[in-house]
């Protein structure tokens, strides 16, 4: 049983925003609601996957929509919970632990809150790594686990329950709804086994969100630098195996818009010295980085843009022209490097025409 | 117990399309589906509202979508049972009954079908009296009662359960989900109890709907005109006061375009001495009629154009450039003309700025 207090929590809010690779929503908001909620209650509480029982019923859930209409639409603050609870009318039993579906952004803090919520735990392992936009971009699906029953619930007390075997008519369908919810609802997806999600969940994704964030609060209080101690913690972790820094510079132009769903945009940043140029592009999370018109970094690989000064990651929906920023790279956990895996969140599986490079290759990190 | 054979069917179908006001979408195919089955299996069978016991499960049924897309992407013959077979898991009782959630189009003939599948019988009632663009637009609706729960099923074998007390959200996602499974989708919603069947459901439309049918049938038969027929069968209705003719030309333009799951668009008449033009504007439904630039017909009253030498009624998504037609309108029953109703149905629920005028004012029919 793994405690989460108040400055594990920020630390999982700094380390989740990293991992999010620009999405999955900017954590402050579930900051704020997760530190009331231990002010008055106590630590989150976190179990391993070994601590599952097989027959368990475990559900990853989080936010689905665009991060730009998340950070400007409340929440009703019911939705996790009136999806769990729906979830459990549905199947006849209750849910015995949830998990965040990705550990990107807020959505690697929202499910602690709804279990503490029903007083279930929260299992230390995530769906994605990272976070992505489309549903069936996780580990679950990857492995041919079906998404559904599916529930997605609104602020305005709404819900649609999705039931279909295509993870890709899924996202589909969830898409829609999430639009017709106002652009961002809570959604419970891919119920598992207790031995489904020990087979297949990504493992200790919180923990390691928690220790790269800690790292960063250390170099920080130290007055270190967090990006090299944020280098360091992912060489250290069991599921990224490194990173580093793809560019340094100030951000020059920006577009965004709110379409089918989603934040899509790029981002370009030009050095301080004018001579060399990143382009970034994005669907709420960055998918694929061009320095100097040459391709640098690409899905599944995390790319986030930090503050150069503070290394806060900046999500996608808070990026603004004439940020002084660093951005970073981490490669992606091996799970989502195969073929198979590739083939659901790879360049292609956004519509890029290019083929898979690992950072590594891209970056001649290879000798690290 | 009223039977319905080929010939009623080919009746009901006529009827159905007049009563579309261009909407409910073509009833060709469900013709051709019910024609099958009536060769296969004998009559179909209806029953009045009064059959009805109070506690008994009703369920109106219908497809949702743009009658553009529904002439092009055939179902897979499944959706209205998978539909009705789900509401009945989900409320843990048989269904007892359907009726079409609205008469006009094909959608008057597609529950017969679904029944039949199922063997149950249904209900000589609608929802709409005529075919409506939304969901929330339904008599069901306007008397207060819930669309929800709410069952999308879609070709691909995928489905959807909405549940909202918001009869516009529960349209706002409906329709979202419709997009999602390719624009056109069956849908079972306001599930009643007999008791609230008849004391909303529209009365007796599905008969009415075939005697309008029967009425320009026999016209054509007899050498008559099927015009006249069809004004005298409305005169002769209980539900529908009167009809006229609004305008005699050709085809003109038209604009179309498939935009929020609905068939959008205008389409202007010319008559054949060019010297007088009428202007009609649709959504899936033709909703309102100008002719040389003055309103002369408004929803809820039902705008029709038909071929001028059939009498086919032409439903939007079959309207071509230079068609010859005759447009012609008819009083909506009285219960879609009271405030409440025209709130929910009038041209103000459609956005526009004109207030509701019955035909009868605008054309000098008041003497009828």
């Amino acid at each position: 049983m793994i405690r989460i207090d108040a400055t594990a929590l920020g630390d999982l809010a700094c380390g989740a925003a990293f991992l999010g690779s620009g999405g999955g929503g900017d954590p402050y908001h579930n900051r704020l609601l997760g530190e009331a909620r231990i002010a008055r209650r106590g630590p989150f509480e976190l179990i391993s996957l070994e601590q599952l029982a097989d027959d368990a019923l475990v559900v990853p859930c989080g936010w689905i929509g665009a991060p730009t209409v998340s950070i400007e639409k409340l929440p009703n603050g019911r939705e996790a919970v009136d999806g769990l609870r729906r979830i459990e009318r549905l199947t006849g039993r209750k849910v015995d632990a949830v998990l965040p579906i990705e550990i990107g952004g807020g959505n690697g803090l929202a499910p602690l809150i709804a279990a503490a919520e029903l007083g279930i735990p929260v299992v230390d392992a995530d769906g994605m790594a990272r976070a992505f936009p489309e549903s069936q971009m996780s580990i679950f699906s990857i492995h041919g686990l079906s998404g559904c029953p599916s529930i997605l619930t609104g602020a305005c007390g709404s819900l649609a329950i999705i039931e279909t075997e295509d993870n890709h008519v899924h996202e589909r369908i969830a898409r829609q709804v999430s639009i017709a919810l106002g652009g961002d609802a809570h959604m419970v997806e891919y119920p598992l086994t207790g031995r489904q999600t020990k087979d297949h969940a990504i493992p200790s994704s919180i923990s390691t969100a928690i220790a790269i964030g800690a790292a960063i609060r250390d170099a920080r209080q130290k007055g270190g630098d967090p990006f090299a101690a944020l280098i360091a913690a992912l060489q250290t972790s069991d599921l990224y195996p490194f990173g580093g820094i793809l560019f340094d510079g100030k951000i020059v132009d920006l577009e965004r818009e709110t379409r089918g769903g989603f934040a899509m945009g790029r981002v370009a940043i030009e050095a301080f010295d004018g001579a060399s140029r990143m382009d970034l592009e994005f669907q709420n999370e960055n998918l694929i980085a061009w320095r100097n018109g040459a391709v640098c970094a690409m899905v599944p690989d995390i790319i986030t843009i930090m503050d150069r000064e503070t290394a806060d990651s900046i999500t996608t929906d808070r990026l603004k022209y004439g940020q002084r920023v660093k951005v970073l790279a981490a490669a992606a956990p091996h799970m989502l490097r195969s073929a198979e895996a590739l083939s659901f969140v790879g360049p292609s599986a956004f519509g890029f025409a290019e083929d898979y490079v690992p950072i590594e290759a891209l970056n001649g990190w290879d000798d690290r």
